[in-house]
């Protein structure tokens, strides 16, 4: 593997700083980015209860959100633990899972990103365009919906939308990756198809912007080295593992071996 | 692998389809069921909440229950999604997993059951038996219980009952496996032992029947397919794993190997 | 692998046995916990409803609780299982995951373990120092609190203050894990540094303690046993694995070669 010396830094900042990343997560995926986090060296932690999230967060590095089996009751938790980290200025990373498929998605996707802007926010194509379009009917502004048609251009102006909007980075997972802040676009090309075929790899890229976000004081630098990391770790893997139960376990050793080759 | 044509035809139609499955399921094989799915290329969604259930199972090609780790909060949105099918005729898959255990378990299938019949319900002999002795003793009707020395053919009894009551297709799960429709019984053979050292094995066969009952107007047809694939796909892991950690590995590899092969 | 008789003993009661073990644990590691105690012959079972958990305390031969993920709700369940446990003599193995990170967790351990004394408690070095912390804090006695410059030795003195206060055996996980009842001492050596990264290793000790208290009279025995599991079969999979992805797939594998070699 050769990798680029400023995302080797900050790998080995997450291996020597174990910066611990706040999760409130999906049920389906919290033992993968769990052992992601692990792999890298970050010490990951799962906590939702209303009583504790404000005080997890306090003493995280970062917070990373992930609407994936949203509940009203995970909702709450997620909205007091984004303001917490908006309060002690911990970077937040917001992954809108599903966007799009019902109104209870919009509806949380509005008012938690109406409360507090992530300093990250990633999605595949149409969960970005799925909240922009749900932003701006919100705002009355006519929206010209998702158009699959125009593919990655039409998620690339929502991306830079909601950039504009939020002020945040946005990341926009696919085939090439996009990276958008307000003032920079960058992409990534590593990684294979076959990530697709593994649950929660997304997620995964999300929690790890959460790790590099902890160490690292640029948002879209940060988004950069974790899309960048995914994808150079997913390529080792795929070389060795070409299904994917095989190529979901070859990728955590991926992980921990660009971590230690850094 | 040999697969015969029709299952063949089927696991191709789910990659080309790719059927969204919408599951309310346990938080323990959450990850392996969609896993599973993906593996064949459906596309799983796992949704919970109350607010959104309804919603997610609209637009849902299969609706898959498992009742593993329920609580009451949880029963309410498997009531909720299962009407939602119900009204607007989405297969419906139903896992009565540790029917049985608890008088809460029995009152929650009474409860399920007794609101929409299911296209299919998948459990082990066990939880077979005690379904149908639940529905026996609630309505009254003197059952013989659970008799363990009568194995598999007291469980087909119960299997034959349960579906002339609620018209389901009835799969009972087993070193042979029972597909029990009003007008058919049907068998598959295939599988290992090593799969009762796996835990959400049989969680996995009820999603995948969500997958090809999506696919196929025959609920007893796509019951079939799904635990020939589970069988199939077993077989040919435990080539390469006799070993539980590996072999649930190279399981999903399996699956992925068989729709790509089809 | 070399296991000595009295291990090998244990390990082939578990599997003839096959003892139910109840959980009560996290998100995060349900599925490894359940599979590892498969992967020994022992009987998982997850539920946590409220309605339900009393009444499954009562069939199991065993309880685990784990706070990993707690919520309010949840430990209503925990406190209604460890009681009806109490109630029938059904051995409790309790981890207080994550003690002394916010005050919700302290007063949950607090409470918790106020209410019945479990047979065994499982944690790292700063969580069992935290506990004692936590106990000494709310009976007015000074604490030297968490002083990480002491080491194992600052936890072993948590350890055997916890076990005088419950009657627990105490189990502190770490390069040697130290068995601690009134009593008596005991440490084990076995184990990897790279367990530590893979997450829910500590929660898999627990859950296996669960299993063999489920069939040893001796919690001081059982614990020790479970401990001396988890390194030799850590010791094993390392032979074959040295990354975290592979490891733990290894890992389960060996836990299955120890119990059939037994």
């Amino acid at each position: 593997m050769i990798i680029d010396d400023l995302l080797s830094a900050d790998l080995r900042k997450i291996g020597s700083a174990s910066p611990l990343v706040h999760n409130i997560t999906n049920f389906v995926v919290m033992n993968n980015t769990a052992n992601a986090l692990l792999c890298l060296g970050a010490s990951p932690v799962m906590a939702h209860a209303r009583d504790e999230v404000e005080d997890m967060t306090a003493i995280a590095a970062a917070l990373v959100i992930n609407v994936g089996t949203l509940s009203a009751e995970w909702v709450e938790s997620m909205s007091l633990a984004m303001k917490a980290a908006e309060r002690r200025g911990i970077p937040i990373v917001y992954d809108p899972v599903g966007a799009g498929a019902t109104p209870f998605r919009n509806s949380v996707n509005l008012r938690l990103l109406g409360e507090v802007s992530p300093t990250i926010i990633r999605g595949n194509g149409s969960e970005i365009m799925a909240l922009e379009a749900a932003f701006a009917n919100s705002t009355g502004v006519a929206t010209k919906g998702v158009d699959s048609t125009r593919g990655s251009e039409a998620a690339l102006e929502a991306a830079l939308a909601i950039s504009a909007r939020l002020g945040s980075t946005v990341v926009i997972s696919g085939k090439t990756d996009y990276i958008v802040s307000n003032d920079e676009i960058s992409t990534n090309d590593h990684g294979v198809s076959l990530m697709a075929r593994v649950t929660g790899m997304g997620c995964t890229a999300t929690a790890l912007c959460g790790a590099f976000v902890a160490i690292n004081p640029s948002p879209h630098i940060a988004a950069r080295h974790a899309m960048m990391t995914m994808g150079i770790a997913a390529e080792q893997a795929y070389r060795t593992s070409q299904a994917p139960g095989s190529f979901q376990v070859s990728f955590l050793d991926a992980l921990y071996v660009m971590s230690h080759q850094s």
